[in-house]
C-alpha cells in the first residue's frame, strides 16, 4: 500500500472548487502525499481540521508554504483565490463558543475569494441582538447560521430573510446536547420553510454549499 | 387478581391536588373499578387520553355523569372545583396541530378552577404573531408552552417573559420530528435560562406543575 | 380555544413565498379556519400531506376551489403563479418508491411558477442509469436528489454537476433503513462537498430552498 | 471576527435575572471579552463550568475581582445580590457523587440572593434517609431534587410534597446510565404528576426555574 | 421447508421446566405443529401471546384443550403441574395499565404449579400503598415487580426486602416512555443493589427465573 | 413524471444477477410498468415482499404469468433458471417464526437455479438441535443463518463450519428485539470470525451474497 | 453542603447485605466520609470501583486498613464476613478481557463470606471450552456469566443448567460493540428463558442478586 | 482466577484458520499467558489492535518473535503461511483515513498466506478514480470495500462486479459520522444487492469472510 492518497484532481472543473483535505484523521506522511501530488499538479489547497501538532510535524519546506489559522484549523497551501469585492455571504453565530465552526466557513470562502459578513453572539434567548442587524442580513443571497445546544437561531433566521440559509448545527453543549446529534435533528425538523443543514461542525461543507450557490448564479 | 386499582386517595391533602386516571391504556373494567372507587370516597376525579370508545363503553350510570370533551380526550367525573376570577397561567401553542395537547392543559387547569389565557399558532417561523402579545404574557407567573417540531418557541418566549415557562414537546411532526423526541430533547438544550420541560404530549403534566408553583404561592 | 390558526400573512414579503399548510395532522375544522383566513386576505395557498379523506371532508365550496394532486398529497387553494418558460430545477430520484416524495417538492415548485427538470430511477447500484443525464443536470443552478435507503445517489450527483445539491432522504426502506434515518444520516456523513440536506421525505422543504437560491438570484 | 461576545444586556430587565456565562467552552479570550463588556456595563456576572484552569489563565486584575468555587466550577464576578432571610428552595441530592452538580444551583441561588436548605444522600434504596426530611421539604414552595443513575427520588419527592419540584439528572453512573440520558427520560417519564426537568447536569437551569416561580411571585 | 416446528424436548430435563411457544408470530399452521409434535411427546405446554383471532382459528380438536385466558394471551394445553400449598412468589405492580403483563407472570407460574401473592397498583408516587404490603413481601424468596413509564416501583422495592426482585419493565406509557425503553434502562441503572431485570412485557421471563431460584433450592 | 421506472438492464452482465424489484413501496401502476419494461427486454425477474393484494390488483395477462408464493412474499415473472443437481447452500432458521424470511432466501436462489439444505428451530437454547446437523452444514460452501431476537445461532455456527456464514437478522421479536436492530447488532458484534450480515429480514440479500460467492467460484 | 455522605446504615438488617461504596465518582473527602461514618458505626464496608490513585490518596490511617485489588478496583474496609465451605455460584467469563468485572463479582461474593467457582474464557465460538464444563456448572444454584461483544454465552448455558443464570453485559468490545449497549440489548432479548440482566459491567450487582438468591433460600 | 485464557486449538481443524487475539482490551500478562499456550500447542498466532505500549512490555523472548506492524497493529507470532500466487482478494478504501484498517485486511490474510490487491483513496466524490480499475476488480472472487463517513463506495462497487463483496464500515469521521455507526447503517441498508458487511473498522472479520469463501472453495 505504497501510495494511500490520490487526489480527485479534476474536481474543479466539474464542481466548481478543488478538492480539500480533511487533515485530521490522516498521518503526516500521508498529508506530506497529499501536499506533494496538489504541488506536481500545481493546484492551490485547502486543509481543515489541521492541529497545530500535525502542522509543525511536516516537513520544513512545505510547512512553510501553508498559512495557518489555528483557531479554524485551517491552512492554506499555495495562493488563495483573488478577493472579489462584494461581500454575499453571511456567517452568523448563535453563541461565543460556535465561532471556531464559523471561522472555518469564513476561511474556506476567503481561500475561494470569497469575502463575508460576520456575526456573532446573536442567539434567540437575546432576541434584539438578532433584530439589530437582520435588514443587512436580509439582503445577501446565503446566510451561514452556526448554532449548538437547541440551535433555535437558523429557524428564527429563516422566517426573516429571503436568501438561501445555511445551518450548522455545532459540537458545543453538555447533557443531551452533547456532541451536536440534538442541535442537528433540531434542525432538520424546523418549521421554517427552505432550511437546509449540513453535517455537525461542517463549516467547511457550508461554505462549499454557499458557492454552489453562488457559482452557478454567475455563470449564467 | 380480583382488584387491579387503588386509588392514591390521600393525594390531594400531600401534594394539592388529586389523583387523575389516565385512561387510554386501562380496560372499561378497570375504568369502572376506578371510578367507584372514587365514588365510594367522594373524590371528584379526572379522566385524561379517554378514548371515545372508552367513554362509550361504560356502564350508562358512570357515562352519565361523566363531563367528556372529545377534543382534549379529558373527561370531569363529578363537580370541578370553583373557578377563580383571574388567569394567571397562559397556554400558547406552536402550531395549529398542537392544540389538542394544549387543551388537556387547559381542561385539567379548569378542573382545578384555573382559568387561562390561550394564544394560539405563533410560531417563530412568523415572528410577529408571538410579539404581539407579549406584554401580555410578560405579566403571568406561569406559561405553558406547547410545541412540536423543532420546539423553538418555548425558548424564544423564556428570554423575553420573567415568569415559569413550563415546556410541552408534541409528538406533532414527521421524519425526524416524529413522535416527538427531537422537540423533547431540543426543549432540554434549550439556551434560554430556567426553561423547564415535561414528558412529550404531557399537557396534564404541565398543568400540574403550574399548580404547584401556583398553590404553594397562595399558601404563604 | 375558538381560533387555532393564526395565519403568517407577512411570509412572501419577508421571505419571498407565502406560508404553506401541513395539512396531515390537521383536523377538518382547522383546515377549513385556514383556508378562510387565506382567502379573506386575498391569499392563494398550497396544501402539503393533504390525505385523500381530508379533502374530501371539506365544504363544498372549499373543495371545489383546491386543485388536488393525490400522489404528492398536495393541494392548490386559488391560482398558482404564472408557469415561467425555463426549467431550472432538475428533481432526481434514486428509487421508483421515491417519485411521491418527488412530486411534493415538483408541484411545490410549480405552485410558485417553476418548471422542472424530472429524472427517475436511477440509483447507483445501475450507475449508467445516472451518467446517461448528468450533461444535462450539470447545466442546472439546483439539483433536488431523492434517494431512500443509504441514499448514496445524492453523493455520486454531488461529485459531479456544480450547482446546488439538496437532498431529500425518504422513508421508504425496511430493517435498519425503516423510517429514513439511516438514508438522513448518511446524507449528512456525505464525502460530497457542500451537499445540503432536509428532513425526511421533505419535498417542499427541498423546493423551498430551490426556491430560495434562485429568487435571490433573480433579484440582484 | 474581531468580536465574538455580545452580552445581553437587558436580560435582567425581561426576566428578572442577567445573563451568565457559560465558560466551559469557551477561550480566555473569549472570557476576557465578556468580563469587559459586564464592567462597562456595571453588571455583575455569574460563571458557570468554570475550570480551574481557566480561572487561572484570566488576566491578574479580572482574576481578582473573582469569587471562584473549584466545587461547583462557578465564580461570581462582582458583587452577589443581596441575601434573603428566610430559605423558600430546597436542594436535595440522591446520591454523594451529585453533590458538584447540586453546588452549581446553590451557588447560582446564593449569587442572586436566595439561601438554601441542602439535603444530600437520600436516595430511595435508604427510603427513611429522604422520610426523616419529609416535613421539612413539604413546607418550601420549591426544591430541586439532583439524581443520576435511575433517579427515582425527584418522583418519590414529588408524590409527597406540594410545591414546584424541578429535577436535574446527572451524568453520574456507568454502563447504560453513563452521561445521564436515563436519568432524564426516567425522570420525563415520571409517574409523579407536575414533575418538571432540565438539561442533565444543569444545576444552573434549576436554580434559574426556581427564581421565575419566585420572583414573579413576589412581585404581585 | 416441510417441518419448520422442533420442540426442544429435552429442555425440562435439562433446565427443570419444558419449552413455551411464543404463539404472536407464529402462523396457524405452525401452532398446529406445535401443539402435535408436544402431543405426541406427552408433553404438556404453555402458550403465550397468543392472540384470541389465532386461537380461535385453531382446529377444534386442539382449542378444545386448551385452557385460554384472553387477558394474559396465555393458554395450557395439557394439564399443568399439580399446585403446590405455599405463596412464594409474589407478582406487584406499580399501575393498573400493568396487569395483563403481570397476569402472564403469574399463569406461568401455575401451570408450573407456584401459587402467587398479587398486589397491584402500588406505585411510589402513592408510597403508603407499597408500605402497607411491605411486611408480606418481605417473607418472600422472590419478587417480580413489574413497572411501566419510569419503573421506579422495584428500585424502592429492593432497599425494603431481602429476596430477589425480578423486575418487568412494561411497554405502557406514552412519549419518551412508550414502548418501554425508558423503563428497561431505568430498571438497569437503579441503585439498589441485585435487582435483576428481563426484556419489556416479559412476565413469562420473570416467572421463569423466579422457578430457577426455587427449584433449584427444593433440590438442594 | 410519465416514466418512473428505469430497470438496469445490464445488471446480470455485470453481476451476474440481474435486477429483482422490491414490490412493497411500489403502486399498482409503478409494478405494471416494471413488468412491462421487463417484458419487452425478454428478461425474467423476481418479485420480492409483493404482497397478495398488489398480486391480485395486477393486470390478469401480466398476473397469470406470475409464480407467485404469499409465504415469502415473492414471485417469479418468466421461467426461472434451470435447476442445478446440488444443494450447496444451505438455509437454516433460530426459530419457527423467521421462516418467512428463510424462505425468501430459497426462493431467491430458486429463481437463479440453486436448490438449498433447510434446516428449522434449531436455536440455541436447545443446542442438540444444531448439533444433530452441523456436519451436514460443515460441507457446505455457503450456511444462511437466519435469526431474531438475540440472534446467537449465526454466532455459533460460525464457529462450527468452515464455509461462508451469510448472518440475516429477523425483526421478529418484541421489547428491545422489536424490529429486529438488537439481533442485527449482536451480529455484527459477533465473537465467531468471519460471520458476515445483511440488513434485517433481507433473505433475498444473503441469497445474492451466496451466489456471489458460489458464481464467481465456478467461473473460474 | 459540610456532609455529603448520609450512610444507609439499616441495609443490612433489611435486605440482608450492607451498603457498599462506589468509589469512582467520589472525591477523596467525601470517600473519607464515608469511611469514618463506617467506622463510627462499627460496620465493615466494600468500595467498588476504586482507582489506585484513589486509594493511595487516602489519609494513611484509612489506607492502612483496606484490602485493595487494582485488578478488581476493590477494596474491603474492615473484616469480611466468615467464608462458608461450599462454593455454591460460579462466575463464568465468555473472553479473556471480561476478567476484570468477573473479579469484581468474586470480590464480592467474597468480602459476604461466600467462595466462588471460576471459569475462564468459554465463549460459544469455540464450544467445547464450555460444554467440558457444562457438568460441574449444572449442579449450582446460581451462575453469573459474564461476557462482552455478542453475549451469547449465557444464554447457551441458560439453556444447559437449571439454576439462576445472571447475566452481566461487559464494555469490552470496538465497533457497534463498544459501550456494552449491544450486549446488554441482546442478553435482554435472549431466547433462553429466564435469563436475568445487570447493568453493563456491573459485576457488584450481579452478585447482589446471587446473595439474594442464596440468603433467602438460607433462611426458610 | 489463576487462569484467564483458554484457546479455541481446535479452530483451524473446524473452521480453516486459528484463533486470533484481539489484544488491545488484555492486559501484558494475558498476552503472555495466550503466546504460551499458543507455543505449548505449536501454533503461529495473529494478534490484532495490538498497541505499541503492549508490544513493548511483552517479556523480551516473546517481544522478539513478534512480526509487528504498527500502522495495522498487527503481529504475526511464528511463521505466517506459506504465500501463495495469485492475488484473489483486492482491498480497496474509499479514503486516505481508512488505510489502517484495510492494512489489518490485508495483514489478516498474508498471515494465512494470501496475497492481494490494494486500491486507495478511490471514492465516489471522484468517481473516476474507482472506474479507472474496475475491470481489475471485476476479475477477482472476493473484494474487501473499506469505506467511513457516508460508505457509499463499496454499493457503487458491489453495482460494478459480480465478486463477493464485504464492506467494512470505519469510524473515520466527525458529526453525526462520528464512530461509523452511520457507514455501518447505510451499508446495511445498500440497494446494491449481495452486499455484505461486518463490524466498524473490523478488517480482520472481513479478511475471515474472504478465507471462509475462498477457502471452501478449494476444497471442493
Amino acid at each position: 500500500m505504497s501510495v494511500e492518497v490520490l487526489l480527485d484532481t479534476g474536481r474543479e472543473r466539474r464542481i466548481g472548487f478543488g478538492e480539500a483535505v480533511l487533515a485530521g484523521t490522516k498521518t503526516v506522511e500521508q498529508l506530506v502525499e497529499a501536499l506533494e501530488q496538489a504541488d506536481e499538479c500545481g493546484l492551490a489547497m485547502l486543509l481543515t481540521r489541521l492541529e497545530r501538532e500535525q502542522c509543525d510535524a511536516l516537513p520544513g519546506h512545505l510547512r512553510a508554504r501553508l498559512d495557518y489559522e489555528e483557531r479554524s484549523r485551517t491552512a492554506f497551501f499555495g495562493a488563495p483565490a483573488a478577493r472579489r469585492d462584494r461581500s454575499r455571504v453571511a456567517v452568523v453565530t448563535a453563541g461565543t463558543s460556535d465561532a471556531a465552526v464559523a471561522r472555518e466557513a469564513v476561511r474556506t470562502l476567503a481561500f475561494h475569494g470569497l469575502s463575508t459578513v460576520e456575526i456573532c453572539d446573536v442567539g434567540v434567548a437575546g432576541l434584539w441582538r438578532l433584530q439589530q442587524r437582520i435588514d443587512e442580513l436580509a439582503a445577501l443571497p446565503v446566510v451561514i447560521a452556526v448554532a449548538g445546544m437547541d440551535a433555535a437561531l437558523p429557524t428564527v433566521l429563516a422566517g426573516l430573510v429571503p436568501g438561501l440559509v445555511v445551518a450548522v448545527p455545532t459540537s458545543v453543549g453538555y447533557g443531551i446536547a452533547e456532541g451536536g446529534v440534538t442541535a442537528l435533528h433540531g434542525l432538520l425538523a424546523s418549521c421554517a420553510p427552505g432550511l437546509v443543514t449540513v453535517n455537525i461542525d461542517n463549516g467547511y461543507g457550508a461554505a462549499c454549499a454557499a458557492m454552489r450557490a453562488l457559482s452557478v448564479h454567475e455563470s449564467e
